[in-house]
């Protein structure tokens, strides 16, 4: 087949009705639903949160307009989906995908998914799953053909193929034809941007949102019978091309969805908020900790070895940010043994700077170890621990796989426990185990909307309009 | 310096009050402000405009909305932003920088201007000047450290550099910091995306609006204290050594502004709507038609020989679209001497199918000749004709200048017979004039506000109000 019959080919699995969706994928994206929409109620209260809703002015509730999540505030809807989007990412909390798309997938296909069925009523629970689904598997199916090059020489790619899931799975809400559908993703490769460089500040999570609006847009703009160049994805000068180094996609596609990547190998949920490449080390380290009762302390250094590709990935040695130090193997390593515990709130700007942490952290080596069992990415996730203590106690842990990874999926005890985590103060106790089982069953809805209005309440609209009309007198 | 000080030194450069605009360069930007507005005006009417529209819900007058031009309908700022670039490049009729940017740049630069003075009452004539000014000087910059290397190897540059061009400009009349600024220009360079392989449908006109709608976010969200990372325009791994080359910035920066591009190499001001690249064969054929009285069907054959990296770009033999016809050299060169001119109603798509220029295409043939004179970018944009006639005679015609690039600008009645052409179903016989001589006289104006009303007239309100309740009633 010629590059543009697989193109239109590609148009026509993510915008038709078959395959069909196995329910065991549909169990698993209920939990990625529960665990996003978590992790973006805990961006809420975020400064850089209000600071971007501030550029975007509440719309009138109805057409074309969508709900910034735990606000309840009416965007149009290309701009709930940014926000939204900014959001999911904010704490990089999110799920991610570290071997296909090398890429956080449900923040981009989800959010557009949810952000287009906020504005079009009817639609139901199966159809929302369906469309992030589908999203996913765009991503992880370009992803096959660009990467781990495109990753690694430094793209972005939760947002550079997160535009492709947002389109697919927000055209795929909107009933976009398959033609329509190859338009769109045409339109997507041209939207495609956002560099790793920026890890580190708040265009990391922009970038993420940018892409799902700008994936929303394409459908909107297909839809209204605006056009792109057949070619533009998978042609000779196309995106596959661009961003990666032009494999072939025939082979990628007549896989498509046997498995579904979503079952086949699956998607993080993250236990951590903080970059997947140090979730082992961590991981390793508190359960030494909790298994041998030592303090923080008591260490007299610790040696730990990843990937030769992490320190790339993992930059900042000694961070001055919370947004820097999620990119920080001694940061993590340190705060986790500091706190016991590594979620949203050791990842402040005051713990960046506590002395204990600070202290340990000159105690911490990385070394790389080109050993460590790779996955399909060539990366390795794996990690391998050397504590000794100030008594002299040596201890190693080596820790293969993710928590939360397709093989050690965290169970529903610890998943209501992230997502209570982060969501309390903009649920409040009661309305967050409540939502937590509505979201489990999202297969059973028949209009995603009335799941939604359990996650834009009134309390938080208050607190923001209370928030903003407190700035606008200090003004 | 450090390629991290060397960013900031560009953020002081283009946000901070010197250098001085010196008067010829802000008599040149008149000129070019005329042109910009002109060439959006005639895309009002098109149907692909109307569709765009519809994906965007008017907004109430007032905070954080502007305008699209020729309809006065209010939309979000970044909405307008999109609404008005696209606009501004969907005929391919706007002004080009073919050297260093290798762009078309006002349109990105100056709708961003105008766009942020519409929402910002009191933004001066000259404060406008000045922010597309230095806008403009944003790209070339740029330009300059990443083509030609990165424009021939098929990123569309009027996007993937025209959203610094928007940053710049938008920020300017925001008032940004020369911090803040850097931080918009590093989330421009997240937002930078665009690919050549999307000429030729409606995506080539969008990615230079979601250019300009993206450069005024970035500088929106930088007013707003959202940051972006150092190094991620000029650094190891920022949008320079991405998508170019990764030359060094402190040549290009010591010469800032000493002369501004805009008064040195300069800007083309197109005089056919049709990709650049076939401009001095185009208008080879036409004077030489003009002089030898000629008529279409009496060629035998066209020979036309151009740089080799031509077909490369005007890569459609036989366009089947209006917006494929511009990037045909075959149907430019035979449309003309059908019609013996080359205007927008000459790449409708009835004219494609027109059999006088499908039977002269046939005759038509393309060479290329690498000795034709380079300027900077490296490609030639100069062309050579051999025309035989059908009674033997055979005529030559080499022409190095692009008709209205600096060497040979168009004069002013040559300008406003192109304003008019663009503008009168729009604005009407009275206002065309009227417009065109207030647009001129913009250093003068005390709010851009006065200027922007003359251009987003009621008449065109009621137009497209009426057009869209015919539709709702079609629906």
């Amino acid at each position: 087949m010629s590059p543009y019959e697989l193109e239109q080919e590609f148009a026509e699995l993510l915008a038709g009705s078959t395959p069909e969706i196995p329910s065991k994928a549909e169990f698993i994206a209920a939990e990625h639903l529960v665990d996003l929409v978590g992790v973006a109620l805990a961006a809420v209260d975020e400064p850089a949160f209000h600071s971007l809703l501030r550029v975007y002015p509440p719309s009138a509730a109805g057409d074309g307009s969508a709900r910034a999540w735990g606000t309840g505030i009416n965007l149009a809807r290309r701009d709930a989906a940014l926000v939204n989007g900014f959001a999911g990412h904010f704490h990089d909390f999110d799920d991610d995908e570290t071997e296909l798309a090398m890429a956080h997938v449900t923040v981009t296909a989800l959010t557009a998914a949810l952000t287009a069925a906020d504005s079009r009523p009817g639609t139901s629970g199966r159809q929302l799953l369906r469309a992030y689904i589908l999203g996913f598997e765009a991503a992880t199916c370009l992803g096959r053909l660009i990467n781990p090059l495109h990753y690694k020489s430094g793209w972005h790619a939760s947002a550079t193929l997160g535009v492709f899931a947002a389109a697919a799975a927000s055209g795929h809400i909107l009933g976009l034809t398959p033609n329509a559908m190859r338009h769109a993703l045409g339109m997507a490769a041209s939207f495609a941007g956002g560099l790793r460089s920026n890890f580190g500040s708040d265009t990391k999570p922009l970038q993420v949102g940018h892409a799902v609006a700008q994936g929303v847009l394409a459908s909107e703009l297909a839809a209204e019978g605006l056009t792109s160049t057949p070619g533009s994805l998978l042609g000779p000068k196309g995106y596959v091309s661009f961003y990666g180094d032009g494999a072939d996609a025939s082979a990628v596609l007549a896989a498509f969805g046997a498995p579904f990547d979503l079952i086949g190998s699956g998607l993080t949920i993250k236990a951590f908020p903080c970059c997947t490449a140090a979730h082992t080390a961590v991981d390793g380290l508190l359960s030494l900790q909790a298994e041998q009762g030592f303090k923080a302390a008591e260490i007299e250094h610790i040696v730990c070895w990843v990937d030769p590709a992490v320190p790339n990935i993992l930059v900042y040695d000694r961070p001055t940010t919370g947004t820097e130090a999620k990119f920080s193997l001694p940061f993590c390593l340190a705060a986790a043994a500091v706190f016991g515990r590594l979620n949203v709130t050791e990842f402040s700007d005051e713990t960046v700077v506590h002395p204990d942490v600070w202290a340990l952290m000159d105690r911490i080596a990385v070394q790389t170890d080109p050993g460590l069992p790779k996955g399909d990415s060539g990366i390795s996730v794996s990690s391998r621990l050397s504590v000794t203590l100030r008594d002299g106690t040596r201890m190693e842990r080596f820790t293969e796989c993710v928590p939360g990874s397709s093989s050690r999926r965290l169970d529903r005890t610890r998943l209501f426990k992230k997502f209570q985590a982060c969501t309390i103060n903009v649920l409040g106790s009661g309305q967050t185990k409540a939502a937590f089982d509505a979201l489990l069953k999202i297969a059973e809805v028949e209009d995603c909307r009335n799941l939604l209005d359990l996650i834009c309440g009134q309390p938080a609209i208050h607190r923001i309009e209370q928030e903003q009309s407190v700035r606008a007198r200090a003004k």
